[in-house]
């Protein structure tokens, strides 16, 4: 059995949670917070909730520590810090700064002898896969990726700062038109207009002036100036009911040429009932690999380009060659 | 520069050449043939057209044989030969046969101390890799692969051994609402006639039977009874214009639910204007990671399971962190 650990219980830790229950070959030893343990009620009987400071002695039973934490604030300090004591992984998305997220979880696992995976998920992760295995596929080519249907948590949450908006949600949609264009085969130019669209749902506060809101939201530059945004206002209550959920997916395509001119089109798309819970699956399936890894007695920070896809298979690679070759 | 041999000199012996040419740290060293060399004409100039059995000492100055031939009789034979002389890779294809010629290339490989890689193309290939990756990252769920619109070699050859028929074109054609029932969500159970279609495109010989030509195919067993087949009767000329070409593709699905119940779909597509040229640039795509593991001290046989995909870009890590992550 490999023995789990979850650092944070918010959404993403809580995906973990539920994605071991799918893995006969593991169990989640303990959940680790930050808050008061006893203010956080986990899912799972006999599993103990634990101080974060608990790990500091790098001695407790895990053999992979999952950090379930933010890429802006939270990953940064901790997995560096629980890369020298632990086998990590997280799942830090904040693509700018992956070279040196690396370096400094590289130095630190190599201190600890231990061994880091960051940057696993969707989007980084299967969706950088796909990207790397269509390229080297198809040389000569172009790569689109659209992100969507799906709930973007930062732009929720730009547009929650803004005065008098009491509750917000933010939906990412590939444009159709777009799509279609890149499946064509014709290697268009898209701009960032052209690829995606941005729907909000808002809740306003007592007495918000409406128009200033959405003037507000569609003007933002980075995250909606750029874009054809559609504002919704509506009642809390049909927030709630409506819009509850975290899904997300997306597309990744490569169209190309052979040397003689034949064309060919890579896709790969997902399609999430939940954003995090599926992210969740990812990270537990590359902590079965990092397990065996370090077992093996590897070390240093690993991303999913590093990894020999057989490692995430809870299979022997008899039956991988038989039944999935 | 990687040199590649290429043993036989067919459609896919064709590809394997063009496709060295799209990667700029790849270098056709020679074609090898068990044909009169003098007979065989390549499209590379300056790289020689040699006998197969100049490759029997194990001094060809390559670092890794392609190894272009059939599964049927060719690659079970040739495969495991070459493999205790060079690193060498095969796209054999029978899927059931897979775990014996692993063994054989595997001890043979290992007796010559070089690596060896095996059914390395579309299915089995990236097609194998989407359903291990879709398999670990949804442990519950249903696997569905759909195979064209594409040209089935098999089954085309098949319609060309009955009497009467002069030529022959055989299309396989995933069928839409199979499709649609998969995407749905619903885990649907398919019968083999549900999934595909099978159209043909036959030319008679002067005087045959057109009926009887047809009943014979529509209820050949194995390659068309299980199916819905439809045949068109056209003349040389007309399959020459419409069906020269080799275009195939196909789909690989997995749908399943997180511990939670929440839905995901993973979708993977292929559209290949030629397939095997896309068969080429895979290969050529794994002799770049043949060549640096075996640089590495690998041996034995291996198949794209074991193949961490780094190794299959021209770039190194860092930019590859960057750029593709």
């Amino acid at each position: 059995m490999t023995r789990i650990g979850i650092l944070g219980y918010g959404n993403l830790g809580r995906g973990v949670e539920l994605a071991v229950r799918q893995n006969a070959d593991m169990e989640l030893a303990a959940v680790y917070t930050r808050r008061d343990p006893a203010s956080v009620s986990i899912a799972t009987e006999g599993v103990p909730v634990k101080l974060a400071t608990d790990l500091d002695a790098g001695t407790e039973p895990i053999d992979v520590l999952i950090i379930a934490g933010g890429s802006a604030t939270d990953l940064p300090e901790l997995t560096p810090k629980y890369a020298k004591l632990y086998n990590v992984i997280d799942s830090f998305d904040t693509h700018a700064n992956i070279p040196t997220h690396f370096a400094n979880v590289d130095a630190a696992a190599r201190e600890g002898g231990k061994l880091g995976l960051i940057s696993c998920g969707w989007d980084p992760g299967l969706f950088s896969l796909n990207r790397l295995y269509a390229n080297c596929m198809l040389p000569e080519g172009a790569d689109y990726t659209f992100w969507g249907k799906g709930i973007s948590q930062g732009h929720s949450d730009a547009i929650r700062r803004i005065e008098g908006v009491a509750d917000a949600k933010q939906y990412t949609i590939p444009v159709q038109a777009a799509l279609d264009a890149v499946r064509s085969g014709n290697n268009p130019e898209l701009t960032t207009r052209e690829k995606h669209t941005r729907e909000c749902w808002v809740v306003l506060e007592d007495g918000a002036d409406a128009a200033a809101v959405e003037k507000q939201i569609v003007e933002m530059p980075n995250y909606f100036a750029d874009y054809d945004t559609v504002v919704n206002f509506i009642s809390q209550e049909e927030l709630d009911r409506d819009h509850a959920g975290l899904p997300h997916g997306g597309f990744v395509l490569r169209t190309g040429t052979s040397a003689s001119g034949s064309p060919m089109k890579i896709e790969y798309s997902l399609e999430l009932g939940s954003n995090p819970e599926f992210t969740s699956s990812v990270l537990v399936a590359y902590a079965r690999a990092v397990a065996r890894l370090a077992e093996e007695g590897a070390m240093g920070c690993k991303t999913v380009f590093d990894i020999a896809p057989a490692y995430l298979a809870p299979q022997d690679a008899d039956f991988l060659r038989a039944h999935m070759l």
